[in-house]
């Protein structure tokens, strides 16, 4: 099953930029995990269950043995260079397309097409709502004008995709109901002068500014990721349930809602999955966390979410090595579970084989009409 | 450890009826998993945990091979007709008890006597709690004579246990207090009003009247089964976590509550479970839901839950096949959850098979007194 | 692996005294959950998996075999007297070091020396901090003197570290913001006004005092244990969720915040062990409830949470045999973890010896400076 699976190329419908730039060890560790640091004295990131996958699986792509120490890894990094890696890692990860998010791309962080290049394989921008938003504000749009304005550009981008970060600002209890012309000028409003005041950027943290864009989303067709659960500090967890989102998923359908990552509410997003029909879910970013752990996370997210409604994402960001991580433990943990079941009887290899074909690409092509 | 649990006959302390007549291809998808629908193209609800333990346990029983394809399945299913159909499942399950909740029978559905007939087993009934209040209300009681009329049908009905549905209603925060008399009639009254203007039947949504219901069994000393977690998305899963019922839970004892089905809150409810002495559990529909993976979800629920308060249910509606599906399930997962501590040398195999036949039916019998 | 930490005497960071007289059945099977009472007719507290598991690994050391019954087993205890069973379980635990919450001390309960003695092994204080408000308050400070005294105290005590039992009182909803002199003179106010209203001693349940008592012991730079998750029904479990936390947790940022016992929010746990760079966890309590299941916990607490961050703790109490079950519970579930990654070729026995070490005691010496 594992070489079935190794041989499927993957669709990776969540996924940002990798830095095109060397790294030294602490802002190594500080991308390896969603820690804000590389932790207190004693408490490397590189011992956690990402950074043993890390250790295992990594060094041979730079031609190490496995296992090798972190200084050793890193020292090889730096000597190959951040392109080489860059390269090597990508094109490992064996990918038929990518989705990538391009609403948070600091410094070095290379895009879509030269990701695309790396991995060989088609690239699609998802894109990120709240920063078209913040970027219409920016532009001192009339509040009036701002709906009108947003919609156009969401409509316009030519994106597979549109990713709702609410998770991290209002929080993920959004209500179902489409914001009225006049509720989304108000607070677009508000929105321009709070910056004003503060002479900041424009940053949407209101639960109708999040709502109306994915409206937006909807109105274009896209179908609207959504964070969910696992990610850093600046997420309030509490308020990254997916079960708060019941109402707006609702709302949307038929227009597909992608649940992301979902960790430690996984099981919440599988029910969503089964229970309504427009709903889809995958474990990205948690996965590679979770390493040997991987495994078991896959298993729980497969109890209810029906497996045509399950995708993959690395949701790599930054380190080169989360999207051949990401992909490797993903091929190892559904090969695991499908094959598990193939020998338990549970099901024959032949259904395992279609049902690894829909989770690998099938169900995303299908969704986003790739 | 299988053999000796498929030699005892389990009490499935919470069912339904089944439906009599012969179902299509989308109508039996419909009522394979919780899902509204048969799901949108690419994503069956056969392709699902429940759908490949269905393939690879039911055919047999209809005389085809175990893995038979939907189609094949479904055109021998119509070929012997639900009738005989009922009967095979009903008798594959192995029971010896079944306690059949009433309070949502639509068209077609067979009452508890002809399931016992079906089963070869004692049929009980469970009164559904909000049934009853609404027929009352209905029947144009008046608001002050509402909570005598509801206390006497409910002691009246024979039945051997009680059902609340609050959490796909009003939600599972219910205070431990008893209401008074006033508070009832004023809620019955803003209940019958609410049906009156609306041109439709009463319908208890109201966070008065799903307590008062709940008191009504109390006093009638039967045990009360609460709807809890998974279930359909009329449940709002939010609403529907055990620890939110923890004040009427309290409040109650030393009459029994049953929390039913539980998942994904099986660790709360295993955890109510060891805390209040009046609290039991069970993992009925994810059970069979969970398919596969149904080991899983029976050790976590084994975790705190106390072995003398874990009963079997199998939540079973519609599909005649999920009877056998649910026992199946539990027998099995429960059999090498015993096999396993026993082989690991945590228990003997004596004591073992002393839990096993707590679970499969000591423990219901003796709360529930049959 | 496992006789490798066999061979690493535990650092137990929190724990309790135990009993010093011998016990009933009653009491016994009281002590062994943490039910409140020994449990209805037919569901004794030994048909658990912790009883089960004291079943098996407990009268080996009171010279019976494994898996003798209750009643012979409650009979050899009582044969040998509480000082000897103390004694032998004590040792059989293989501690280094114990912290000793000594905020909640019925009579015959031993204190930090006599544990240490009995267990060989160097004990130290962990001070509860409702309590030493709770007595300031009883010894008719003023409110506007309460602050200062309370501070002197907590700083005085000479402990290692201290304890809030906000989960059990007010809940972990606790704001990160450092509470005014004047709202502690206020809530202090209401403290003693209460308890000379009620005739009864002062009971902290108050939000502002919960926190204020955090921040006594984060300006003494003492680490902070914070209940969370399972416990007694006094506590609401609800309110018990590490995630309610996170503001205090980043305000206290560099003081170390150790979230003790966590299920089964113990994947937030480990969510905010990787986060926040000062966050600790442990499974104490639940490892030995679990029993058999143990591995499991384990597990699932080390998917997120950094190895450097993760401590030992018993949370014994009463029951000598918790220090004996909590420590082998713990080392065979460790063990079986890292062997498990080395069998799978997921991480070398050198690094999985080295992580062994680091939360069998490494950690814990750490962050209290042992």
């Amino acid at each position: 099953m594992l070489e079935y699976l190794e041989s499927l190329p993957l669709v990776d419908h969540h996924c940002h930029g990798v830095l095109d730039r060397d790294l030294g060890r602490a802002e190594f560790e500080e991308s390896l995990t969603e820690a804000e640091t590389a932790g207190p004295p004693g408490a490397s990131m590189f011992d956690t269950q990402v950074g043993f996958a890390l250790r295992r699986w990594c060094p041979p792509v730079l031609d190490l043995e496995a296992h090798a120490e972190p200084e050793a890894y890193l020292a090889r990094r730096a000597e190959l260079g951040a392109a080489e890696v860059n390269r090597r890692f990508l094109a490992a990860a064996g990918l038929a397309a990518l989705c990538v998010d391009t609403g948070y791309a600091p410094r070095s962080i290379l895009g879509p097409d030269a990701l695309g290049r790396l991995a060989g394989a088609a690239a699609h921008e998802i894109v990120r709502l709240e920063a078209v938003a913040e970027r219409v504000a920016a532009d001192g749009t009339a509040a009036t004008g701002f709906a009108d304005e947003v919609r156009g550009r969401v409509a316009a981008r030519g994106a597979v995709g549109a990713k709702s970060i609410a998770a991290y600002r209002a929080g993920l209890e959004l209500s179902g109901a489409r914001p009225s012309d006049a509720e989304v000028a108000a607070a677009a409003g508000r929105l321009m002068r709070a910056a004003e005041a503060g002479g900041t950027q424009p940053r949407v943290c209101d639960e109708v500014l999040h709502r109306f864009l994915v409206w937006c989303a909807v109105d274009a067709g896209l179908p609207v990721q959504f964070h969910v659960g696992y990610g850093d500090v600046d997420a309030d967890l509490r308020r990254g349930d997916p079960l708060l989102l019941i109402g707006l998923l609702r709302a949307m359908d038929p227009v597909p809602a992608m649940l992301l990552h979902n960790y430690p509410f996984h099981r919440h997003a599988g029910y969503l999955a089964q229970v309504l029909p427009n709903v889809y879910v995958d474990a990205g970013l948690a996965t590679h966390n979770l390493g040997h752990r991987a495994p078991a996370l896959i298993a729980e997210l497969l109890e209810l979410a029906p497996f045509g409604k399950v995708l993959y994402s690395s949701d790599a960001f930054g380190l080169a090595e989360l999207y051949h991580l990401g992909a490797l433990l993903f091929r190892h943990g559904l090969a695991g579970f499908l094959a598990g079941g193939v020998e338990d009887g549970a099901w024959t290899s032949r259904d395992a084989e279609r049902v690894g074909g829909m989770i690998a690409s099938g169900n995303a092509r299908r969704v986003y009409g790739l």
